[in-house]
Protein backbone atom coordinates (compact mmCIF):
# COMPACT_ATOMS: atom_id res chain seq x y z
CA UNK A 1 0.00 0.00 0.00
CA UNK A 2 1.21 3.65 -0.73
CA UNK A 3 0.79 5.87 1.88
CA UNK A 4 1.00 9.47 2.23
CA UNK A 5 2.33 10.16 5.82
CA UNK A 6 2.65 14.02 5.79
CA UNK A 7 -0.05 15.03 7.80
CA UNK A 8 -0.57 12.03 10.18
CA UNK A 9 -3.61 12.50 12.82
CA UNK A 10 -3.58 10.65 15.98
CA UNK A 11 -6.78 11.28 17.65
CA UNK A 12 -7.23 12.03 21.24
CA UNK A 13 -11.09 12.45 22.32
CA UNK A 14 -9.94 14.06 25.34
CA UNK A 15 -8.98 16.90 23.28
CA UNK A 16 -12.35 17.03 21.83
CA UNK A 17 -14.05 18.48 25.23
CA UNK A 18 -16.85 16.82 24.12
CA UNK A 19 -17.44 17.20 20.35
CA UNK A 20 -18.29 14.14 18.79
CA UNK A 21 -15.24 11.95 17.50
CA UNK A 22 -16.35 11.15 14.10
CA UNK A 23 -17.48 14.56 13.40
CA UNK A 24 -13.79 15.57 13.92
CA UNK A 25 -12.04 13.12 12.05
CA UNK A 26 -14.02 13.74 9.02
CA UNK A 27 -13.31 17.66 9.79
CA UNK A 28 -9.50 16.80 9.61
CA UNK A 29 -9.82 14.63 6.69
CA UNK A 30 -11.83 17.53 4.58
CA UNK A 31 -8.62 19.56 5.78
CA UNK A 32 -6.36 17.01 4.25
CA UNK A 33 -4.81 14.43 6.79
CA UNK A 34 -3.34 12.01 5.00
CA UNK A 35 -3.28 8.99 7.80
CA UNK A 36 -5.28 8.35 11.03
CA UNK A 37 -4.09 6.76 14.29
CA UNK A 38 -7.08 5.82 16.78
CA UNK A 39 -5.55 6.04 20.10
CA UNK A 40 -8.27 5.04 22.48
CA UNK A 41 -6.69 4.44 26.12
CA UNK A 42 -9.99 5.20 28.22
CA UNK A 43 -12.06 2.67 26.94
CA UNK A 44 -13.79 -0.94 26.84
CA UNK A 45 -12.58 -3.50 24.30
CA UNK A 46 -15.92 -3.15 22.97
CA UNK A 47 -16.11 0.62 22.64
CA UNK A 48 -12.97 0.39 21.41
CA UNK A 49 -14.07 -1.74 18.41
CA UNK A 50 -17.16 -0.22 17.88
CA UNK A 51 -15.83 3.31 17.19
CA UNK A 52 -12.92 1.68 15.14
CA UNK A 53 -15.49 0.10 12.63
CA UNK A 54 -16.90 3.65 12.64
CA UNK A 55 -13.86 5.31 11.90
CA UNK A 56 -12.43 2.67 9.56
CA UNK A 57 -15.75 3.51 7.57
CA UNK A 58 -15.26 6.96 7.08
CA UNK A 59 -11.57 7.20 6.84
CA UNK A 60 -12.00 4.75 4.06
CA UNK A 61 -14.77 6.45 2.12
CA UNK A 62 -11.71 9.10 1.72
CA UNK A 63 -9.24 6.88 0.76
CA UNK A 64 -7.51 7.36 4.21
CA UNK A 65 -5.40 4.54 5.76
CA UNK A 66 -6.61 3.08 9.37
CA UNK A 67 -3.80 2.60 11.62
CA UNK A 68 -4.72 1.57 15.34
CA UNK A 69 -2.47 2.44 18.18
CA UNK A 70 -1.14 -0.60 20.83
CA UNK A 71 -4.03 -2.59 20.19
CA UNK A 72 -3.61 -6.10 17.68
CA UNK A 73 -6.51 -7.17 18.22
CA UNK A 74 -8.44 -4.52 17.32
CA UNK A 75 -6.82 -3.89 14.61
CA UNK A 76 -7.69 -7.34 13.29
CA UNK A 77 -10.96 -6.80 14.53
CA UNK A 78 -11.68 -4.28 12.12
CA UNK A 79 -9.15 -5.19 9.41
CA UNK A 80 -7.38 -1.81 9.50
CA UNK A 81 -4.72 -0.97 7.67
CA UNK A 82 -1.90 -1.62 10.42
CA UNK A 83 -1.13 -1.49 13.89
CA UNK A 84 1.28 1.10 15.51
CA UNK A 85 2.97 0.06 18.38
CA UNK A 86 5.36 2.17 21.32
CA UNK A 87 7.92 0.88 23.21
CA UNK A 88 5.90 -0.56 26.06
CA UNK A 89 3.03 -2.57 23.22
CA UNK A 90 3.82 -5.33 21.81
CA UNK A 91 7.25 -6.53 20.80
CA UNK A 92 7.35 -5.85 16.62
CA UNK A 93 7.72 -9.05 16.07
CA UNK A 94 5.07 -10.45 17.83
CA UNK A 95 3.05 -8.33 16.26
CA UNK A 96 4.27 -8.81 12.85
CA UNK A 97 4.14 -12.54 12.79
CA UNK A 98 0.71 -11.97 13.93
CA UNK A 99 -0.70 -9.41 11.53
CA UNK A 100 1.26 -10.58 8.54
CA UNK A 101 3.30 -8.96 5.91
CA UNK A 102 0.69 -6.64 4.42
CA UNK A 103 -0.43 -4.72 7.44
CA UNK A 104 1.36 -1.63 8.00
CA UNK A 105 3.26 -1.12 11.43
CA UNK A 106 4.73 1.46 13.09
CA UNK A 107 7.04 2.33 16.09
CA UNK A 108 7.46 5.33 18.32
CA UNK A 109 10.79 5.37 18.77
CA UNK A 110 12.91 8.44 20.66
CA UNK A 111 16.45 7.85 19.81
CA UNK A 112 18.74 6.43 17.44
CA UNK A 113 18.98 3.29 18.81
CA UNK A 114 15.52 2.31 19.21
CA UNK A 115 15.36 3.64 15.05
CA UNK A 116 17.90 1.43 13.89
CA UNK A 117 16.49 -1.40 15.80
CA UNK A 118 12.54 -1.30 14.33
CA UNK A 119 14.03 -1.10 11.15
CA UNK A 120 15.97 -4.52 11.29
CA UNK A 121 12.84 -5.78 12.91
CA UNK A 122 10.40 -4.78 10.18
CA UNK A 123 8.78 -1.73 10.74
CA UNK A 124 7.46 0.11 8.01
CA UNK A 125 7.30 3.35 8.99
CA UNK A 126 8.74 5.40 12.62
CA UNK A 127 7.29 7.83 14.48
CA UNK A 128 9.95 9.85 15.73
CA UNK A 129 10.20 12.12 19.08
CA UNK A 130 8.81 13.89 20.86
CA UNK A 131 10.42 16.57 18.66
CA UNK A 132 9.55 19.57 20.85
CA UNK A 133 8.10 19.61 24.11
CA UNK A 134 4.88 17.91 24.59
CA UNK A 135 1.34 17.64 26.66
CA UNK A 136 -0.66 15.31 24.49
CA UNK A 137 1.37 12.14 25.92
CA UNK A 138 3.26 11.47 28.92
CA UNK A 139 6.70 11.74 27.77
CA UNK A 140 9.46 11.20 30.57
CA UNK A 141 12.47 12.26 28.22
CA UNK A 142 13.96 15.33 27.08
CA UNK A 143 12.95 16.40 23.36
CA UNK A 144 14.92 14.90 20.57
CA UNK A 145 14.46 18.37 18.71
CA UNK A 146 14.86 18.71 15.15
CA UNK A 147 18.44 17.80 14.86
CA UNK A 148 17.27 14.48 16.98
CA UNK A 149 14.50 13.55 14.21
CA UNK A 150 17.12 14.46 11.28
CA UNK A 151 19.66 12.10 12.91
CA UNK A 152 16.71 9.55 13.08
CA UNK A 153 15.77 10.08 9.32
CA UNK A 154 19.57 9.85 8.10
CA UNK A 155 20.06 6.72 10.22
CA UNK A 156 17.30 4.73 7.99
CA UNK A 157 15.22 4.00 5.01
CA UNK A 158 12.17 3.38 5.97
CA UNK A 159 9.53 6.75 6.04
CA UNK A 160 9.83 8.67 9.37
CA UNK A 161 7.47 11.22 11.04
CA UNK A 162 8.11 13.71 13.66
CA UNK A 163 5.92 13.56 16.58
CA UNK A 164 5.22 15.94 19.70
CA UNK A 165 4.70 19.54 19.77
CA UNK A 166 4.33 19.87 16.25
CA UNK A 167 2.05 22.99 14.75
CA UNK A 168 1.93 25.32 12.58
CA UNK A 169 4.81 27.61 13.91
CA UNK A 170 7.62 24.27 13.49
CA UNK A 171 6.53 22.99 10.83
CA UNK A 172 8.44 23.91 8.51
CA UNK A 173 11.62 23.58 10.56
CA UNK A 174 9.95 19.82 11.12
CA UNK A 175 9.95 19.60 6.98
CA UNK A 176 13.55 20.45 6.45
CA UNK A 177 14.96 17.56 8.48
CA UNK A 178 13.85 15.36 5.38
CA UNK A 179 11.06 13.76 7.17
CA UNK A 180 8.24 12.12 5.52
CA UNK A 181 5.46 13.96 7.39
CA UNK A 182 4.33 14.80 11.00
CA UNK A 183 1.93 13.16 13.56
CA UNK A 184 0.08 16.39 14.88
CA UNK A 185 -2.53 15.38 17.82
CA UNK A 186 -3.38 18.63 19.81
CA UNK A 187 -2.41 20.70 17.05
CA UNK A 188 -5.86 19.37 15.36
CA UNK A 189 -8.07 17.73 17.50
CA UNK A 190 -7.30 20.86 20.46
CA UNK A 191 -8.14 23.59 17.96
CA UNK A 192 -11.60 25.24 17.73
CA UNK A 193 -11.89 24.79 14.18
CA UNK A 194 -10.52 21.48 13.21
CA UNK A 195 -10.88 21.47 9.21
CA UNK A 196 -9.26 25.04 9.05
CA UNK A 197 -6.26 23.42 11.59
CA UNK A 198 -5.77 20.75 9.30
CA UNK A 199 -5.53 22.81 6.06
CA UNK A 200 -3.13 25.09 7.43
CA UNK A 201 -1.09 22.74 8.16
CA UNK A 202 -1.58 21.15 4.76
CA UNK A 203 -0.51 24.11 3.31
CA UNK A 204 1.91 24.39 5.32
CA UNK A 205 3.89 21.27 4.13
CA UNK A 206 3.20 21.26 1.02
CA UNK A 207 4.88 24.84 0.53
CA UNK A 208 7.78 24.50 2.06
CA UNK B 1 -9.10 -30.10 24.50
CA UNK B 2 -10.79 -31.57 27.70
CA UNK B 3 -10.70 -29.10 30.01
CA UNK B 4 -11.09 -29.42 34.04
CA UNK B 5 -13.29 -26.29 34.79
CA UNK B 6 -14.11 -27.25 38.57
CA UNK B 7 -11.68 -24.95 40.50
CA UNK B 8 -11.31 -22.17 37.91
CA UNK B 9 -8.70 -19.21 38.78
CA UNK B 10 -8.78 -15.82 38.25
CA UNK B 11 -5.98 -13.82 38.87
CA UNK B 12 -6.13 -10.46 40.33
CA UNK B 13 -2.90 -8.69 41.20
CA UNK B 14 -4.40 -6.24 43.71
CA UNK B 15 -5.07 -9.39 46.09
CA UNK B 16 -1.69 -9.65 46.22
CA UNK B 17 -0.13 -7.36 48.11
CA UNK B 18 2.94 -7.10 46.82
CA UNK B 19 3.47 -10.81 46.39
CA UNK B 20 5.01 -12.11 43.77
CA UNK B 21 2.17 -13.39 40.70
CA UNK B 22 4.11 -16.11 39.78
CA UNK B 23 4.50 -17.85 43.02
CA UNK B 24 0.77 -17.15 44.03
CA UNK B 25 -0.38 -19.16 40.80
CA UNK B 26 1.85 -22.19 41.58
CA UNK B 27 0.71 -22.30 45.13
CA UNK B 28 -2.96 -22.33 43.65
CA UNK B 29 -1.80 -25.13 41.12
CA UNK B 30 -0.04 -27.24 43.87
CA UNK B 31 -3.44 -26.34 45.76
CA UNK B 32 -5.47 -28.22 42.82
CA UNK B 33 -6.62 -25.11 40.38
CA UNK B 34 -7.31 -26.65 37.21
CA UNK B 35 -7.68 -23.60 34.94
CA UNK B 36 -6.07 -20.19 35.18
CA UNK B 37 -7.27 -17.27 33.86
CA UNK B 38 -4.93 -14.32 33.86
CA UNK B 39 -6.55 -11.08 34.19
CA UNK B 40 -4.65 -7.76 34.00
CA UNK B 41 -6.55 -4.41 33.66
CA UNK B 42 -3.85 -2.06 34.49
CA UNK B 43 -0.30 -2.67 32.63
CA UNK B 44 0.79 -2.00 29.41
CA UNK B 45 0.59 -4.48 26.21
CA UNK B 46 4.21 -5.00 26.68
CA UNK B 47 4.07 -6.06 30.46
CA UNK B 48 0.67 -8.21 30.16
CA UNK B 49 2.40 -10.06 27.51
CA UNK B 50 5.83 -10.78 29.43
CA UNK B 51 3.49 -11.88 32.51
CA UNK B 52 1.71 -14.21 30.17
CA UNK B 53 4.26 -16.09 28.53
CA UNK B 54 5.60 -16.46 32.26
CA UNK B 55 2.54 -17.91 33.79
CA UNK B 56 1.53 -19.89 30.47
CA UNK B 57 4.78 -21.61 30.90
CA UNK B 58 4.72 -22.33 34.83
CA UNK B 59 0.76 -23.74 33.99
CA UNK B 60 1.92 -25.81 31.27
CA UNK B 61 4.38 -27.34 33.09
CA UNK B 62 1.82 -28.59 35.66
CA UNK B 63 -0.74 -29.72 32.64
CA UNK B 64 -2.96 -26.56 33.35
CA UNK B 65 -4.41 -24.68 30.73
CA UNK B 66 -4.02 -20.44 30.49
CA UNK B 67 -6.89 -18.40 29.02
CA UNK B 68 -6.25 -14.67 29.24
CA UNK B 69 -8.80 -12.22 29.93
CA UNK B 70 -10.16 -9.40 27.46
CA UNK B 71 -6.94 -8.80 25.45
CA UNK B 72 -7.29 -11.26 22.64
CA UNK B 73 -4.21 -9.94 21.14
CA UNK B 74 -1.99 -11.54 24.33
CA UNK B 75 -4.02 -14.54 24.07
CA UNK B 76 -2.61 -14.85 20.51
CA UNK B 77 0.71 -13.09 20.86
CA UNK B 78 1.38 -15.82 24.00
CA UNK B 79 -0.57 -18.83 22.23
CA UNK B 80 -2.38 -19.10 25.14
CA UNK B 81 -5.02 -21.97 25.32
CA UNK B 82 -8.17 -19.28 24.65
CA UNK B 83 -9.54 -16.06 25.84
CA UNK B 84 -12.57 -15.14 28.32
CA UNK B 85 -14.26 -12.26 27.26
CA UNK B 86 -17.37 -9.88 29.18
CA UNK B 87 -20.08 -8.63 27.87
CA UNK B 88 -17.84 -5.02 27.59
CA UNK B 89 -15.28 -6.99 25.36
CA UNK B 90 -14.83 -7.81 21.78
CA UNK B 91 -17.60 -9.92 20.51
CA UNK B 92 -17.71 -13.17 20.47
CA UNK B 93 -18.05 -14.24 16.93
CA UNK B 94 -14.98 -11.82 16.07
CA UNK B 95 -13.12 -13.46 18.39
CA UNK B 96 -14.16 -16.75 17.76
CA UNK B 97 -13.07 -15.67 14.09
CA UNK B 98 -9.59 -14.32 14.92
CA UNK B 99 -8.98 -17.08 17.25
CA UNK B 100 -10.14 -20.03 15.31
CA UNK B 101 -12.43 -22.83 16.38
CA UNK B 102 -9.61 -24.55 18.55
CA UNK B 103 -9.21 -22.33 21.16
CA UNK B 104 -11.44 -21.86 24.50
CA UNK B 105 -13.57 -19.17 24.17
CA UNK B 106 -15.72 -18.28 27.65
CA UNK B 107 -17.88 -15.65 27.73
CA UNK B 108 -18.89 -13.87 30.92
CA UNK B 109 -22.92 -14.16 31.47
CA UNK B 110 -25.26 -12.22 34.30
CA UNK B 111 -28.78 -13.52 32.70
CA UNK B 112 -30.43 -16.11 31.01
CA UNK B 113 -30.68 -14.38 27.81
CA UNK B 114 -26.37 -13.91 27.67
CA UNK B 115 -26.32 -17.29 28.19
CA UNK B 116 -28.27 -18.54 25.39
CA UNK B 117 -27.16 -16.39 23.09
CA UNK B 118 -23.47 -16.98 24.04
CA UNK B 119 -23.68 -20.94 23.46
CA UNK B 120 -25.72 -20.04 19.91
CA UNK B 121 -22.73 -17.72 19.14
CA UNK B 122 -20.16 -20.06 19.81
CA UNK B 123 -18.95 -19.86 23.56
CA UNK B 124 -16.93 -23.18 24.95
CA UNK B 125 -17.89 -22.54 28.37
CA UNK B 126 -19.75 -19.40 30.26
CA UNK B 127 -18.91 -17.62 33.40
CA UNK B 128 -22.25 -16.91 35.08
CA UNK B 129 -22.75 -14.09 37.65
CA UNK B 130 -21.89 -12.66 40.20
CA UNK B 131 -23.27 -15.93 42.23
CA UNK B 132 -23.23 -14.01 45.61
CA UNK B 133 -21.91 -9.96 46.27
CA UNK B 134 -18.25 -9.68 45.32
CA UNK B 135 -15.84 -6.58 45.98
CA UNK B 136 -13.58 -8.62 43.68
CA UNK B 137 -14.99 -6.87 40.41
CA UNK B 138 -16.95 -3.95 39.57
CA UNK B 139 -20.70 -5.91 39.62
CA UNK B 140 -23.55 -3.42 38.66
CA UNK B 141 -26.35 -5.75 38.73
CA UNK B 142 -27.75 -7.81 41.35
CA UNK B 143 -26.14 -11.35 42.24
CA UNK B 144 -28.13 -14.08 40.30
CA UNK B 145 -27.76 -16.45 43.70
CA UNK B 146 -27.63 -20.63 43.28
CA UNK B 147 -31.11 -20.28 41.77
CA UNK B 148 -30.00 -18.21 38.78
CA UNK B 149 -26.99 -20.05 38.12
CA UNK B 150 -28.52 -23.28 38.31
CA UNK B 151 -31.45 -21.81 35.17
CA UNK B 152 -28.50 -21.10 33.62
CA UNK B 153 -26.83 -24.53 33.51
CA UNK B 154 -30.28 -25.78 32.75
CA UNK B 155 -30.80 -23.92 29.64
CA UNK B 156 -27.54 -24.16 27.85
CA UNK B 157 -25.40 -27.42 26.99
CA UNK B 158 -22.05 -25.80 27.50
CA UNK B 159 -20.21 -26.02 30.91
CA UNK B 160 -20.92 -23.40 33.01
CA UNK B 161 -18.70 -22.15 36.43
CA UNK B 162 -20.26 -19.99 39.22
CA UNK B 163 -18.29 -16.78 39.64
CA UNK B 164 -18.75 -13.95 42.00
CA UNK B 165 -18.33 -14.24 46.05
CA UNK B 166 -17.29 -18.22 45.87
CA UNK B 167 -15.67 -19.52 48.53
CA UNK B 168 -15.15 -22.22 51.08
CA UNK B 169 -18.70 -20.90 52.39
CA UNK B 170 -20.60 -21.52 49.71
CA UNK B 171 -18.80 -24.17 47.31
CA UNK B 172 -20.71 -26.87 48.50
CA UNK B 173 -24.45 -24.96 47.50
CA UNK B 174 -22.79 -24.02 44.18
CA UNK B 175 -22.13 -27.46 43.33
CA UNK B 176 -25.44 -28.22 43.92
CA UNK B 177 -27.04 -26.45 40.90
CA UNK B 178 -24.93 -28.80 38.50
CA UNK B 179 -22.29 -26.77 37.52
CA UNK B 180 -19.15 -27.64 36.25
CA UNK B 181 -16.90 -25.61 38.65
CA UNK B 182 -16.70 -22.19 40.22
CA UNK B 183 -14.35 -19.08 39.54
CA UNK B 184 -12.53 -18.20 42.24
CA UNK B 185 -10.62 -14.73 42.65
CA UNK B 186 -10.60 -13.10 46.10
CA UNK B 187 -10.58 -16.62 48.25
CA UNK B 188 -7.57 -17.73 46.56
CA UNK B 189 -6.07 -14.61 45.32
CA UNK B 190 -6.91 -12.88 48.48
CA UNK B 191 -5.89 -15.64 50.61
CA UNK B 192 -2.87 -15.93 53.26
CA UNK B 193 -1.94 -19.15 52.30
CA UNK B 194 -2.76 -19.66 48.79
CA UNK B 195 -2.14 -23.30 48.51
CA UNK B 196 -3.92 -24.06 51.49
CA UNK B 197 -7.23 -22.20 50.54
CA UNK B 198 -6.90 -23.55 46.87
CA UNK B 199 -6.79 -27.08 48.61
CA UNK B 200 -9.72 -26.60 50.76
CA UNK B 201 -11.87 -25.69 47.61
CA UNK B 202 -10.96 -28.37 45.82
CA UNK B 203 -11.69 -30.88 48.59
CA UNK B 204 -14.80 -29.38 49.72
CA UNK B 205 -15.69 -29.72 45.32
CA UNK B 206 -14.73 -32.85 45.62
CA UNK B 207 -16.21 -34.39 48.16
CA UNK B 208 -19.66 -32.31 48.00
Amino acid sequence: MEVDYSIYLVTDRGLLQGRDLLTAVAEAIEGGVTLIQLREKEVSSREFYQIALKVKELAHSREVPLLINDRLDIALAVDADGLHIGQEDLPLQVARKILGPDKIIGLSVSNLEEAVQGEREGADYLGAGAVYPTTSKDVSEAPIGPDGLKKIKEAVSIPVVGIGGIGLANIEEVKRTGVDGVAVISAIMGAADIKDAARKLADAWRRS
